[in-house]
This record gives C-alpha cells, sequence and structure tokens, in this order.
C-alpha cells in the first residue's frame, strides 16, 4: 500500500492506494501554510489518517520543482530549497518521494488511467500553465529532469512567456491563452453569443466551447485556432519524444471531443512524423480527473 | 566484442570494437546497391572481414527509418520494408540490429565520446537535414521511437519541409539551411567577401563562418541568425527531456567554438527553463566525428 498526497491550491488531499492503483479511503484537510516545519507535520498528520499496514511510502504531489526528498521552489505556498524529507521524518518515519503536480496526473494515469498497458507515455495538461508529464521506458522523468514542454517555443518572436521565452506553446494553449484569445474575439466581435455565454461570470477557459456548441461562427474559429496551436506544440513533442498515448487532461480536456479531441487528432496526424512511418501515438482524454494527482503521487516510487 | 557497420553514401564501413566502444579494426567496400539480397551479403562478407572470437552481434547504422530486425525505408538506397536480419542471417548467423544513422552517432558518443558518464543524453547532427540521437535513462529511443526532433516547428507558418510541416528546426538549422541562408545574404550583399570565400567551390556550410572569421559583418550576421534558430530548437528540446548533455556534430560543428558553441550555449542558457531551477544541461562538441557511426552501430545491443 501507499499514501499519496495532492497539495493544491486550497487543500492537502491524502489518499491510500493499493498495488494495482486503486484508490481506497481519502482524507483532506484546508491548506493552512504557517511555514515549512508546520507544513511537515501537517503532512504527517494527514497521511496518519489514512495509514494501513505494511505503508511503503508516502508521494507528494506539488505545483513547484522538487529534486530528491528536497522542494527546490513552489508556486502556491513559499517554499524555496526546503528539505521536505528531513522534516517529514521528524513525525512520521517513512520515505517521502516528491514529484511535481504535472508529474504526479502523469504517473497516476499511467497506473489507473489512460496510460495503463504503455511504457512511453505522456499527460499535458491544460490549465493555468500547459503541464507535462512524462514517461519514459516505464520511468518518470521527474525531479531535476522534469519535463517543460508547456516552454518549447511554437512562435519564434511571440507573446513573452514569464520563462523569460517569447511565444512558448503554453502562452496559446493553456486555459489562460484560451480566455485571452476568447477576450480577443469578443472584443472584436460585439456581435458574437460569446458574451451571452461569458455574462454573470466572465470568461472562463469553456467558454468558446460552450458558444461554438451552439453554432457561434466567432467562438468556432476561437475553438479552430486554440486546437491549432495546441497541435502544433503537440506534434513536436510528438516527434522528439513519439510515445505510445498522450493523454489530455486539466480543465480544457472537458470540452466536447469533436471540438477538441477529434480537429486535434486530425492536426497531429497531418503535423507529426509518423505519417512516414514509425510509431503512430494515440491522442486519449485524461480519465482520473482530480484523483489523478493523489494515485500519481502514491505511485511515484514504482516509476522511479 | 562486437562489429558495426556505417552504410554511408559511397561506402560501407565495417568495424571491430571492443567493450570500452573502442574501435580496432576497420574495412571498407564502396556501396554498390543491387537489391536488398545482395545487399544483406555484402554486409555478412564485410562483417567477415573484421570477425573476430567471441563477436554477439553485428549492428548496422543507415539513413532512414528501422524497427526491429526490418529496414523500412532508406533514403540513400531503394530499400522498403525489408526484413533484413532475415536476409543476412542466411549468410552469417548472429544477431543482426538496426538502427537509424543519427542514432548510432549518439550511442557512439554516449560509449566512446561526448556522452560517456551521463545517462540522459542527445545528440543534434548539423546536416543535409538536422537529425537527433536521444538516450534517455541509458536506453536509445531507437526503432520506431526514434526521435525526429529535426521536425519541431519553431516558426509557425514558415519555410515548407519535406515532412509536410511548415516552419521545422531542420529547414533553419541544418547545412541546408545553412547555405541558402548563405546565399540570401549573398544577393543582398554584394559587397560581402561571402563572395570570395565562395568562389570557386560555390557555396558550403562552412562559408559563412570563413567569411565570419575574416570579419566580414553579412557573414557575422548570417551566423549570428543561424545560431539562435538553432538554439531556439535546441532549448525547446531541452525544456522537454532536460538531458544532462547534448552534443553536437556534423559538418557545420567544426565551425570555430567562438562563434557557433559559445554563443550557442548563451542563448540556450537565456532560453531553457533551467534558469528556474532544476538540471541544468551542457552543450558540448561530438568528439568521434565519422567514426561516431561505426561504433555506435556496435554498441547498439547495450542501449536497446
Amino acid at each position: 500500500m501507499y499514501i499519496g498526497i495532492d497539495v493544491g491550491g486550497t487543500n492537502l488531499k491524502a489518499g491510500l492506494v493499493d498495488d494495482t492503483g486503486t484508490l481506497v479511503k481519502v482524507e483532506r484537510v484546508p491548506l493552512d501554510f504557517q511555514g515549512p516545519e508546520p507544513f511537515a507535520r501537517t503532512l504527517a498528520e494527514l497521511a496518519g489518517k489514512v495509514m494501513a499496514e505494511k505503508v511503503r511510502w508516502v508521494g507528494v504531489g506539488l505545483p513547484g520543482a522538487v529534486d530528491g526528498g528536497d522542494v527546490r521552489f513552489t508556486t502556491n505556498i513559499p517554499m524555496e530549497n526546503i528539505p521536505l524529507e528531513k522534516l517529514f521524518r521528524r513525525h512520521l518515519d517513512l520515505p517521502l518521494l516528491l514529484g511535481n503536480d504535472a508529474d504526479c496526473a502523469a504517473v497516476g494515469e499511467f497506473f489507473g488511467g489512460a496510460g495503463r498497458g504503455t511504457k512511453d507515455f505522456a499527460v499535458i495538461t491544460l490549465g493555468t500553465g500547459v503541464g507535462a508529464g512524462l514517461i519514459v521506458n516505464g520511468r518518470l522523468r521527474g525531479g531535476a529532469a522534469s519535463s517543460e514542454a508547456g516552454h518549447i517555443v511554437i512562435r519564434q518572436g511571440g507573446e513573452p512567456c514569464n520563462c523569460g521565452r517569447r511565444g512558448c506553446w503554453e502562452r496559446y494553449a493553456s486555459a489562460t491563452g484560451l480566455i485571452a484569445r476568447t477576450k480577443r474575439a469578443m472584443e472584436d466581435h460585439p456581435e458574437s453569443a460569446l458574451h451571452q455565454f461569458a455574462a454573470g461570470k466572465g470568461v472562463e477557459g469553456r467558454t468558446a466551447f460552450q458558444a461554438a456548441e451552439a453554432g457561434d461562427e466567432t467562438a468556432l474559429a476561437v475553438c479552430r485556432d486554440y486546437v491549432n496551436d495546441l497541435a502544433s506544440g503537440l506534434a513536436s513533442l510528438i516527434n522528439i519524444l513519439r510515445p505510445e498515448a498522450v493523454a489530455i487532461g486539466g480543465g480544457v480536456a472537458a470540452a466536447p471531443e469533436r471540438l477538441l479531441l477529434e480537429p486535434l487528432r486530425e492536426a497531429v496526424a497531418q503535423e507529426s512524423f509518423s505519417r512516414h512511418g514509425g510509431r503512430v501515438t494515440r491522442i486519449l482524454p485524461a480519465e482520473l480527473g482530480n484523483d489523478a494527482g493523489i494515485i500519481g503521487a502514491a505511485m511515484l516510487g514504482r516509476v522511479m
């Protein structure tokens, strides 16, 4: 048995996971960050709540960068170069395995979701940014080698990215990028149904897909351009690594298949090298939703 | 002991390679392709010329795509879906291992050159195209998973590529791309010293670097733009895979370090995610030159 903890924006969720990657028990507490030492104690206490016999390690997934048992930085809470495993072991004497959240999502899908049965697999998470987790030959590209595939440039000299480059894939293919292009389309097209779909709640990642479903031409064009940019980076990733399957996760992945995955598959088939031979990569929806993070954190020790 | 055979444009070169990746004997014959069956016999005869006791397999590197013991296609000779290992074993009863030439170069450098001591390593070969060979966690991405990193798009909607995409890295970063941009600069700048350096022999990959060495401004600008495009794709590859080291090989890699590798390292350092943490990838010159292919072919069975 393994314990996984998903450190989200507002909650910590811990789960007990069995050998097959099935979540058998879940507990959660609000994230109330008071510094690294109390945080390590909270992790240990939360793990205690789902503890069972023969738990071999506790895995933790968090947004940021990790290296071995150390947290290099996190994007939601202020931690920098913290020896989290060392702090944790003062309270609970089990190995603490750390993973970036996108990497944990990939590991979760690899064992219990869209990646089952593969050896070479990637999950692309479309959220605030474009997260990527890669499994190559059954091993996670984790820790200091964790993939930053959101930061491949698809348009030289394009929009500036927080990472320092211009034209990064994540500027165009993230939910944030989709929202930005939806807003631009609304400014240019006051007649578009996008305005009705955004009324009250503001523009969300799903707005363009909802209006496109209703047949709005402007929204359809937004979705088309979005999918083309998503396909551009994805085809490059696939040409480099040629995995067996890529799963698409994150909020945007809930869009109707005929507006997202179907045209994405078509565009990637056109753009990827497999049309000349070699492995054809399947493009799938992620299956586990929010559970991927807990399950993947718990299974980290199986892919390291 | 292992035997490696490098199938080049005009010659077949076979080498006997020891456990340390050292080439101990070489033989060559002209490439005279008369069809797959005589070709398989030629490979067996050539292997016989460097044969020693305890040879475990014969590895063959060729430009094209392979899958297991089959050749999917080759770019220099007309073979398509040929069961080469089966044909070979009629003449010599040893396993025949097949590799793409860029992959063999990576394996050669991994054991005997710039990649020694690493587990995650890539070779980028700047020639007619941009070849890429990837070693991940000590295993080659070979066969049907062989990398086509030359076909990542760095400029959406850019120059059309033979692969069907537009704006592929190899259109800009190959020797072919360098020659094309050198010719364009010569048209725009009749006063440039590029014309003197190209006189008699025509424009080559080295022409821009030679004129830049002599201080020609136009040539310096050509080299600068070339290095920036090389860096753009390389930083994307590095952000995805985060290898320990990347070696640059092929004819262009012979350019003076201060005009090629030094500015390349600077640009990649600016563009790659490691400035925010994680692994910093070293950028090195390939060391083995033409021997990389033979040594890598011989060592294929060690990284499969």
